[in-house]
């Protein structure tokens, strides 16, 4: 991984890629007492930053291996980025998903292109249906974040963040991520240790999903102990990828573990400051700005919201949340 | 009015007003039976296009008056870009508000750095207290639409609109307005009519609200018969502006009246497809192209999603119309 690759990927992106806009609130700054920006992913193709990997992936390939088509494990946003970018590509695409998963999201993932393979996750194995499927039919896995082209996908939202924070005349900022497998925060950090290097990037996860905070503060990969039972459903993974840590290792500080219901309160604020819907696990980031500011130590602040698919029922009890 | 005045306000904007972002989803086509783009002015600052008009009118203003502050006459979004704009410049703003106006409203009017001065409507005239403190202390009056400053900055959305269509390859399409007293309508018709003369631009209202379609086909001024009972309460005014009117006459194509459960729904789709946030009065546009594609003749429409100041139970509502 380097910063060109990610150079290399956004310009592959120019003009399919949404430059999503940086979005800000004095009642937010109010809140947080600091600037605090928000990178609105929620706004990407698909609602989430996955596009951008899914994107970045397919344009890279080569053109043989394209042709074939792609897979890809998954029910929720790196679905959707990789079947409307497998789509926009003219090439085909298939997503193994659960087939316990919501009936929505199989129909959007349908919808945007993609055949749709089902398991049953108590008798069947995900791998060996997709080894399978790939060996049958060449096709090619995209991984949802342990991939150098998937990284760099990701990285083009932190060249977008440099180039507005110049605009905005941010000189220094901590830069909160939301983080999962780390795919996004791996990518933005080598795109600001490029393009604005006296930024800071932190990460942020629920309370009790943290094993990228707690394998940052002990140097070494942790796993989380349980893997259901967040409403941030997009950022659960069971650990840090290989390629991933690496780089959070070199380039982040301190993480941050947020609860449940500050990720409501954020989302509830994002809907009412900002007019933006956040899902939960795209909130994580905006909750550690906004209720976490004793563990922050710049004056500006900008956050990934990084993603906005969230079903009507959760959106209702962030709305409870507010006044 | 011409379009100098317009292109001026956009390069005394350059830096400060947002520059949205033109939104779609493959969903919302379908829905519509053809593509549907939507310019999200519910993220401009305050939350609607109204900062534009407001900017404009702080920002081209002589520097003696200025100093001096302004005075405005609203509860809604024309008040909040007025105070935040005067803040920005470093002036004072005066915002005269019913006393019985929602309390958050008048709170977040005077965050925004207005003195908010109230009034009874039973027992007094909001024409003479504004008239008054006017003299008193030299305040000039922005008025909500019917001023060539404040359509030059509304018609600032238009400029946009072109270049991002041209940077889309959108060569012709039609745009619908959220339309009120019509200074979005007639600033964006101008700019369109300079930089994208193709392109057709309809007004959108809700039924029994509709005075700028009757207008239109009247080809003069008509006015509404009530102005409450319209959840639409942003865009609803007693009628067409005497500056504005002649402009969209000689501009606009008819008019759209749309109903109050399409713009619930329009509001819910732009939740669950977009992940904006929109009010009722600036869901009109987009429920016309979603909900009246009979009277469509263009395979591409665009709308102004002009406001997204809405609270959460009439937002709930509109989640309810989601399956």
């Amino acid at each position: 991984m380097n910063i060109e690759m990610i150079r290399a990927a956004y310009a592959r992106g120019q003009g399919v890629v949404r430059r999503t806009p940086l979005l800000s609130s004095p009642f937010l700054d109010e809140i947080a007492g600091r600037k605090v920006f928000v990178k609105a992913e929620c706004l990407q193709h698909t609602g989430s930053f996955k596009f951008r990997g899914g994107w970045s992936a397919l344009s890279g390939m080569e053109a043989d291996k394209r042709a074939k088509g792609v897979i890809a494990f998954s029910s929720g946003n790196h679905a959707q980025g990789v079947a409307l970018a497998a789509k926009m590509h003219g090439t085909s695409s298939v997503v193994i998903m659960p087939e316990d998963a919501p009936r929505v999201k199989i129909e959007n993932t349908k919808a945007l292109g993609a055949e749709v393979v089902l398991y049953d996750r108590g008798s069947e194995d995900r791998d060996v249906i997709g080894a399978k499927l790939s060996t049958e039919r060449g096709l090619t896995l995209i991984k949802p974040f342990d991939d150098p082209l998937v990284i760099a996908g990701q990285g083009t939202c932190g060249l977008e963040i440099a180039e507005q924070a110049a605009e905005t005349g941010i000189a220094q900022a901590e830069v909160i991520t939301c983080c999962g497998g780390g795919g996004l925060t791996s990518g933005i950090s080598m795109a600001l240790e490029a393009d604005a290097p006296t930024f800071n990037v932190r990460t942020a996860e629920p309370v009790g999903f943290d094993d990228v905070a707690r394998s940052l503060s002990a140097g070494a990969i942790q796993r989380n102990n349980a893997l259901t039972g967040s409403i941030c459903d997009a950022i659960i993974t069971p650990q840090p990828g290989d390629l991933t840590f690496p780089i959070m290792k070199r380039l982040c500080g301190a993480g941050f573990a947020v609860s449940e219901d500050e990720v409501l309160r954020a989302m509830g604020l994002a809907f009412e400051r900002l007019r933006v819907v956040i899902e939960p696990g795209g909130a994580v980031a905006l909750a550690a700005a906004l209720f976490h500011g004793n563990d922050l130590t710049s004056d500006t602040v900008i956050v990934t919201a990084s993603g906005g698919n969230v079903d009507k029922a959760v959106f209702a009890r962030a709305l409870a949340t507010l006044e």
